[in-house]
This record gives C-alpha cells, structure tokens and sequence, in this order.
C-alpha cells in the first residue's frame, strides 16, 4: 500500500453496508484493515443478493482490501484474541445496535483499557442519544425518518428513496473522516478518543439546505422532480427521442439557451428577464421549451448545447456509465484479480493524491482467508491454532487447505 | 476552536456549492478558513434564494466558521496578496473550470513554487482527465450523467433528481477526507500535494453497487420508488391516514411483522418463507400487507411495529425533522449569533469527537467582513491598505465602518 494510512491498522468488526464501507475507505487509503467475521457465515452482505459466481455484490463492493478472520465472539478464547489484535492496533470500528459492545465487552470503556492511544469508532443507525438509540435502522427507513425520502420523487408521483444509499455510505465518509481527523490529532497530542456517526445525524446534515430554507420562509419543502426551487430553467425536457436535462443557474447561461434554440426574443421577454421571472413563469417557460425541444433528437441538441457552452447531459443508464469515455478516462473501474469471478472491476474511491496515491491491491476476501496468516504473524504457534480449530473458535477458508 | 485541525490555515477561492461545503468541513474540523472572494457581489451563493434577511440560505448553510476577505484576482496588487496569503498556508481550495486556475497563476504548480508544502485541492465537475474535463457542470446535470437520475422515482413516474445534493456535498466530503489524509501524510513525510476530486467521480461511485449488479447479471437497473431490488417487504405502505415505511431484510425480522400484523400463517407460506420468495412475490405480498395496514392509523402502526422490533418510520416531514426529539437530543441543529438573523440554527456536522470536538463558533461572514484584519495580520500597514482599498484591489464589509 502505498496511501497515506500506510502502517496504521484497524481492527474492523463490522458488518452489512455502513461500516464495511467506512473501513473499505480506510483500507483504500492505505490502512491494513483486518475483518473479523462470525463462524460459517461471516458478514451479512456476502449473501445480500444479486449473487456473482456465488459473492455477494455489495460484499465485493465495499470490501476490497482487506483480510479476514473468522472468530467466535462468543468463546472467552475468542475475545481474548480480539483484545490481543487490539493492543497494537491504532483503530477500532463497530456498528452494533447501541448497548451491544459493551455487553460483549469490547466497548469504548474496555478497549481504552487495553490500548490508550486507540481510536475506536461507532457507526450507528440513530447515533448514541435520545429515544430512538435503541432503534434498529436501514437506509431507507431513516431516509424517510430524516425527510429525505418527503422531497424525492416526482411533483404528482409517489415518495422514493434515493436510488443509492447515501445514508449508509455517507455515513461511512463522514466515521472515515472522523477517524483519519483523529489520527491526525493524535500525532500532535498522543491521545486516542472515540469517535461517532450515525445514518441519522447524516441524513439531517443531507436536508441542511431545506430545512434552512423552511426556517426562512416558513414553506414546507416539496418534490420537485428533476426540477430546482431556486432556479429555471433546470430539469429534464423530452426532445424526439430521449429526455435530456439543463440546467441554467443565471442570465448568461440563459442567453447562451436561447441562442441554442433560436430563440433570442426571449432573453428580453419580460416573463423571462431573471432568474426570479423564470422560476415564476416555471410552468410556461418549460412548455415553450420542451415545444422547440421536441423538434429534434437528444443527441443532436446535447452536441449543440455542448456548443453552446450550456450545462446539459443525457440521463444515462447505468449499464451506459460504465461504459462512457469519461468514466474511461477518469479510470473510475479498477479490474481486480479474483480467485472465482474473472473480470472483475471496482469502482475507485472519488479523489486522488499525488504523492500518496490510493490503490485497490487486495480482491475482496472469502471468509475467513487470512485468519492462519494473521494468526501467525501475533507469534500464535501452530499447535494453538490447530486447537482453536477444533474448539470452533476460530474457522480458515473453504477455499483454503489449512498445512501446519 | 478545539477541532483537530487546530492551527491548519485554509486559502479557500471556490464558490457555490461544492467547494464552500469542502471548506465548511474543514472549518467546522477547527481549520483557519480564509475566504477570497470577488468584489461587489462576492460568492455568487450569497444570493441563490431564498433569502433570509438579505442572505441566500444555501450561503448561511455552508460558509460558517470561515473568514471572508474581497481581493480583486484581475489585479497584479490583488495576486501578490494571494501569494502572500499562500506563504504560510497548509490548504488551498479552488473549484474554478478546468484549466482557469493556471491562467490566473494560481495553479498547482504556480503555488508549489510559493509554498513547497502547501496541500492543493481542486474540486470540478467531470475531473482533470477526459473530453469532459471541460465541461461546465452542476449537482443534477452530473446525476443524470452519472446514471442516479435513472434510478431515481416512482416505478411508473418520471425519474427525479435525488431530492438532496449529493453531488455537490459528497464531492466536498470526499475533498475534505483527501486534504486531512494528505495532512497526515505530511506529517510522516513533510510532503505537500495535489488533491483532485470531482462530482463526476462521486457519481459514478455512488451508483457502484448498480453497476456491480449490472455487471454480475446484464439486468439493467431501474427505477424502484421505496422498494429495494433485494429485499421484500421493504418500501411505503398506505395506512388509514399517513404513509409509513417497513423494511425487513431477514426472515427473523419477517416473522416480527407477521406478529405485529397479527398474520402469523405467513411465516411458514411457501410465497414468502425466504426473502428470495418475498421478492418474487413482492406484489401480492405488499397488497397483502397493505390490506391490513390499512386498517389503522399510521401512529398506532409505528408505536406497534416499535414494540414488536421492525424497522419502521413514518415519512417525515422537513419541518417535522427540524423539531423532532431524535433532532435535539442529537443537538443536530446549532444556535449561532448572526448580526442580521435572529434565531439562526445551522446543522453541525454528523459526527463527533470526543477529545478534539467540533464546534460552530462564528457566523457566516458578511462580504469583506475580515478583509483588514487578515491583511492586519500580515503585517500590512494601514496606508497601504488604504491605498488597496482607494485603488479598488480589495473591498470592506458595509457594515463595517474602516478606521486607520
């Protein structure tokens, strides 16, 4: 690895979406990320389906990099190995319901006392407060509990939640940035602390914007479809063929439209002078619009609108990004060597460093693959791991014949 | 300010939405943010509607804890004060179009040579490679580029823009993570560098699974309102009155709702005994279910499905999240003094730390608030700085009255 958590290891016993995702983040960056998983079926996600040559797809997703072992949490046997992999560890992530890692006895309270420095994070569905702690959560439920899912649809269609999980996986960014500010930190004042997030305080931080805007105006905020409260033109207009969508935030851009479509008079058209007329006279400008629109194909109008200097995209299928010449050019798909499915590639973190750039280096774990060669590596000898074996303590890899 | 980046000084030139949330996160993390902004009009989010009391929302949002300072970039007087203000810096931010930076001398390679430590981060629409690089691009017009648009709304309805900007703010997220794992690399190796991200990227990674599951089976993905492609019952269900949102991912969870529903035979119907026969039978199952929440009201369904331990939440409202009791006892909304606003609460961000907290210490600044005391601060004596201001290169708040 080469990333600047480069010598930093976590100690990672979470599972599902949210905290794979926040340690894939660490473990891009450089960190050693050791997976501990239960006996026989380790991690949730690595059955959530569609299945690919038998893994699960977000399995693989949000676990590159990293190694697994498989302990038994329940077993004294078991715990002592995990308080013997947290003495040297510099980072601890958890996204039990609240309550539950104190009861197993790896709370913040008890791992303090077997590492000082230790930065030991919770992701949680409800965060560490108030009533709804105890509540269990997934993504969309507190999507809909945080008024996301309220604004997000269609003006006369149904609610929906956000197509992609942005309460799992931002959560995820906002426990690794919590955790890597720690870090710094901890350079200049050698303490460890504890960090927390949580799907919920996430989702609040995400309708910031509306609720400010409520707290202005006093009007409830609404789904706008593709459409934008603040501005106009913006949103998807169908043209011969497919929809395309423009977005035009001032009067330049607006004139820069109007050209476009041969339709200059409207520039100076007192229904449609500024910003404020254009999001009044919504309704009219949009129909006036979508008529000179449909007069031609989706992809003539991109190139002329590209032409034009106007902000605009066709709405792509996914199957039609991973394909694009600019997610090509971007290398935004890594391919990965996978022991069961050829040609995998995975999606790259969303920034770059120069000097310390990120990797993916490590496919995805099966269960339990790195359990004998972590195992080893904390001067366990070979007899002790046998019996921890036997014992059901500890499980090694299907896929891999255990040798003394 | 106590946060971990105590002592860090941010240069921040961005504008709008994307790059003034990336250094939001940093000042709210305890950074110095120094905000440059353009004469007269500034940050061109200073007046994207609604106002409140004269101040676009979306500006009051983002722009708190920083500094403003208006600085003339046309100017050669106006640029030596950049490089002067780079001199001792740890961050600079831009988000200007792709190649613009370097023809205004502020480039990466520009600045290097000025601070050889300096952390540069550009944040732009499609990134720094590809035909796109320079496009002009907003939060929606990436989305339907980036395929979320498509899988975005109601079964039947039109698609939507997700309701939040996870674009903007995700690529800011995303920014922020790079610049703090690049000042922890700095510390180990003493080394500045580039930091480039983009809403492009954070597009395509936000829609990874989608892809991973287009790629595991050639099933194009769709869109699916609340529901979820891989689990069933999971989406919004009519009651007597409001709407409320279930989701189970596992049969121990199904079991739950059958009790709670009091339909206990559905545990052990071959239609729904796995989550893979629920998917298969989403449709009969949902009006199944729908049949019998319709029967009372939905705050009599969330107290009972609360007790019976099944994910569940009415759809909130914004308004209602704004005064929620999970909203406060979170303190998820911040009193912060602001000269022309009374009762201003901005949302902190959703995590903590215990030892090194986050806090919202100053108020968005007026344009030009902090012009004379940066300058001050850097030792420029108040002759020149008049003659700065006469010559037009640098601009004062109104509200401020400049004495010598």
């Amino acid at each position: 690895m080469t990333g600047p958590l480069k010598g930093i290891r976590v100690i990672d016993i979470t599972t599902n979406i949210s905290g794979p995702s926040l340690t894939m983040i660490l473990a891009d960056l450089g960190a050693e990320v050791i997976k501990i998983e239960r006996p026989n079926t380790g991690d949730d996600s690595r059955m959530m389906g569609p299945l690919w040559e038998g893994e699960g797809v977000y399995y693989l997703h949000i676990n590159r990099n990293k190694r697994s072992i498989v302990i038994d949490l329940r077993t004294s046997e078991g715990k002592d190995l995990i308080y013997d992999l947290i003495k040297d560890a510099d980072v601890f992530v958890e996204n039990f319901r609240y309550g539950k890692a104190s009861k197993l006895g790896i709370g913040y309270e008890d791992l303090k006392e077997v590492n000082k420095g230790l930065i030991y994070c919770s992701l949680s569905a409800y965060g560490q407060e108030g009533e709804k702690r105890h509540k269990p959560g997934y993504d969309a439920i507190v999507q809909a509990d945080t008024g996301i899912m309220g604004i997000n649809g269609s003006e006369d269609g149904e609610v929906a939640r956000a197509g992609v999980s942005i309460l799992d996986q931002g959560s995820a960014m906002w426990g690794a940035l919590g955790i890597v500010s720690a870090l710094y930190h901890r350079v200049q004042s050698g303490k460890g602390q504890k960090v927390e997030t949580s799907l919920y305080e996430t989702g609040v931080f995400w309708t910031g914007y509306h609720m400010l805007s409520y707290m202005a105006t006093g009007i409830e905020p609404k789904k706008m479809g593709t459409n934008h409260a603040s501005f106009a033109p913006y949103g998807a207009f169908a043209t011969a063929d497919d929809s395309i969508m423009i977005g035009i935030s001032n009067n330049s851009l607006f004139a820069k439209l109007c050209k476009v479509l041969s339709k200059e008079e409207w520039i100076e058209d007192d229904r449609f002078r500024t910003n404020l007329n254009r999001v009044e006279n919504r309704t009219v400008l949009n129909d006036c619009i979508e008529s000179v629109f449909k007069t031609k194909s989706a992809s003539v109008w991109i190139h002329e609108l590209e032409e034009g200097g106007v902000p605009s995209s066709i709405i792509q299928k996914v199957s039609s990004v991973i394909k694009s010449a600019q997610t090509e050019s971007t290398k935004m798909l890594t391919p990965v060597n996978h022991p069961k499915i050829k040609g995998l590639n995975l999606p790259r973190l969303p920034f770059q460093l120069s000097d310390s750039p990120l990797e993916i280096q490590k496919s995805p774990p099966l269960l339990g693959e790195d359990t004998i060669s972590i195992l080893r590596e904390k001067d366990i000898d070979d007899e002790t791991i046998s019996e921890l074996i036997e014992k059901g303590v500890i499980q090694v890899s299907d896929q891999l014949e255990y040798k003394k």
